[in-house]
């Protein structure tokens, strides 16, 4: 029993951004421009962005300087803005960070009590300001779901929101506009876009095998074109393909058939929270170790079906070697195909925060409630594992 | 380049009619329920959904009789009702003749001129009276799109009209209310429901290799599900299986790399239209015969990945070869397994309109601009073939 709603309009392909400024328009004339470090003014997007606003006669207000993994911070100073200039409706620029840390203002600007406090005390989300994206980077789906993650640098914390408010209203979805994506960074969002389908393929819920199916044919999608995309970046059908996949990919499709918490992703948080680090590397070096310790004989089947009918491993052997391969193909394809680092160690992180983390990635439940329980000794494991 | 939009809110799974009653009293207190021959009195469907409305303190009025390929007599008898009693929401009961009907009442209700002009004369549609729909049988997918079908028996047309105002604003989907649907309509709409998949995966788009994988997924969920629904009817896996990839089929997710109109949709509107057969049958018997018709070098590559990836057909043979056995797949499962009814002959129907048929089945344009493009002399062969 699920409920499926995603209410986001999309608007996808090449030259789509000819719409935004009619989108934008039809929600008001003040604008709130979110955007990161200034590589779309690099890239051009910044210009084409601000002259489809301007010509649909919108007025336009900034808040540049978003960070990866957007800070509490930032997100206040958008709100600061938002308010003081009654903003009708607020464009996020960029990748996951931007349009997390749009979300964030967008409800924080609704409200008369700190941002912080949706997540801390729960508060309750009961408005927002509009929300509109453009999508420069393939990887955290949050151009179409409902999820928007926030860093506190005192609490050392980077947690989650989910609700409903935060579906933007359109998101604008052109491969080109990925094209200028380096190839550290393809590879961590490919990386990204297939934990969001590990985490929710790898669990006992059957009654589905429809998702299955779509789970494992958006697997070959990302294991068919990340490494065309690295080798070729301005191969549109490559853009294409990861683009559409990292959006269906984490917007509630799929979710139909799991309930279960996300493992790796806990585990990830903990370590992008404290050190910094890109998410989508973070889940490529967790994400195989966490595959060899949840394998047993009771974990086994689903493993089996994802390296026959994902990898293509052949069937000739032992299941459990065939599963075996299945693992050792999602390290070559981490760690060779897409040449990201093969281990915490080789980014500079030692283990003197492994217990710290691992107590925190098991919150208040004292547990992981993924596909196997982990408590804080197994994530301890596995983060010593992926040392 | 392409625009996706799904604004519907689907309840699935068992026990998702408690969720009736305060999402119909969401958008007023007096709702005009909506069904067919009275199978939802028998199967106990009927007093569910009154007993659920009934104690959120709707007030009810019906509109039953809805017959298969709906008339636009009886959508006429909807909109009567609607503007005498000032109806604030239409309820659906049953299957897509059903939700077709009503998507016309809701939008009918809301203009003075008759409703068939919203096809005859292309008149605009603004305004729609908010839709619900309840699904007693996996098919049409008409509880997640945004197209209706309407017959006219006085021109002899069955007609499509496409609008967003036609999204149900919400969609209970419990599978266990299609247990009922006896082994005929089971057969019929899953014939349907890959029909739809077969009109948009059998293109020259190659550009989403993403959405030809979700196709495929959702093939092999109707051919290994659709057998065991005819054999277990209350199979809970087999209904929901088929119940959520007949609104995915159909929904707008997967025509993102196709603009193609539909062959088969095309040719059998005509058969359902003068002989009044179940639109899934006549699918049925057209599609084996389309496909050997268009099957030549160009449009050999995809019948061939068909074959290989969805019927599983061993690659050790010449590619031609591989695809017509994908094709007598498709006979196989449609004829033996579904045990439907394999010619035009067998149902009654002979060639005395085909000429006619083919003719308006190709429209106002002199053909279909399908996969292969069709004129009226290969549509005739078409239906000779299917003789």
């Amino acid at each position: 029993m699920f409920t499926y709603h995603i209410p986001t309009k999309v608007y996808f392909g090449k030259g789509q951004l000819e719409n935004l400024g009619n989108v934008a328009k039809s929600y008001g004339k003040r604008i709130l421009l979110v955007y990161g470090g200034g590589s779309i003014k690099k890239t051009g997007v910044y210009n084409s962005v601000c002259t489809c606003l301007k010509n649909s006669g919108m007025e336009i207000f900034e808040c540049s300087g978003i960070e990866p993994n957007p800070k509490v911070e930032s997100v206040r100073k958008g709100i600061e803005i938002c308010k003081q200039n009654k903003i009708d409706v607020v464009l996020a620029v960029g990748g996951g960070s931007v349009m997390d840390a749009s979300k964030f203002i967008s409800i924080g600007a609704c409200v008369d009590f700190d941002v912080w406090d949706f997540i801390a005390k729960k508060l309750p989300v009961e408005k927002s300001i509009p929300l509109l994206c453009v999508l420069t980077i393939s990887a955290t789906g949050s151009e179409m779901d409902n999820t928007a993650v926030l860093s506190n640098s005192l609490t050392q914390d980077k947690l989650a929101l989910m609700n409903d408010k935060l579906f933007p209203a359109a998101s604008f979805c052109d491969p080109t506009l990925t094209y200028s994506v380096g190839k550290y960074q393809t590879a961590c969002g490919s990386a990204d876009i297939l934990s969001h389908l590990f985490e929710v393929y790898f669990n006992f819920n059957q009654d589905l095998y429809m998702l299955d199916t779509q789970m494992e044919g958006m697997m070959k999608t990302v294991l068919k074109y990340a490494p065309i995309a690295l080798k070729e970046p301005e191969n549109y059908e490559a853009r294409a393909n990861l683009m559409w996949t990292s959006s269906w990919a984490i917007n509630g499709y799929i979710y139909g058939c799991s309930k279960n918490p996300w493992s790796c992703h806990a585990m990830e948080h903990q370590l992008s929270g404290v050190y910094d680090i890109t998410h989508g590397l973070g889940l490529a070096i967790l994400t195989p170790h966490w595959m060899e310790y949840v394998l047993d004989e009771r974990t086994l089947p689903k493993f089996y079906d994802f390296a026959v009918n994902v990898c293509g491993i052949p069937t000739d052997k032992d299941k459990m070697k065939v599963a075996k391969e299945g693992i050792e193909y999602v390290k070559n394809f981490f760690f060779n195909q897409l040449e990201l680092k093969n281990s915490l160690s080789a980014i500079g992180i030692d283990d003197k925060n492994f217990e710290m983390m691992a107590e925190k990635a098991c919150g208040a439940n004292g547990f992981i409630n993924g596909w196997k329980k982990l408590y804080p000794k197994d994530v301890f494991n596995i983060y010593q594992a992926s040392l």
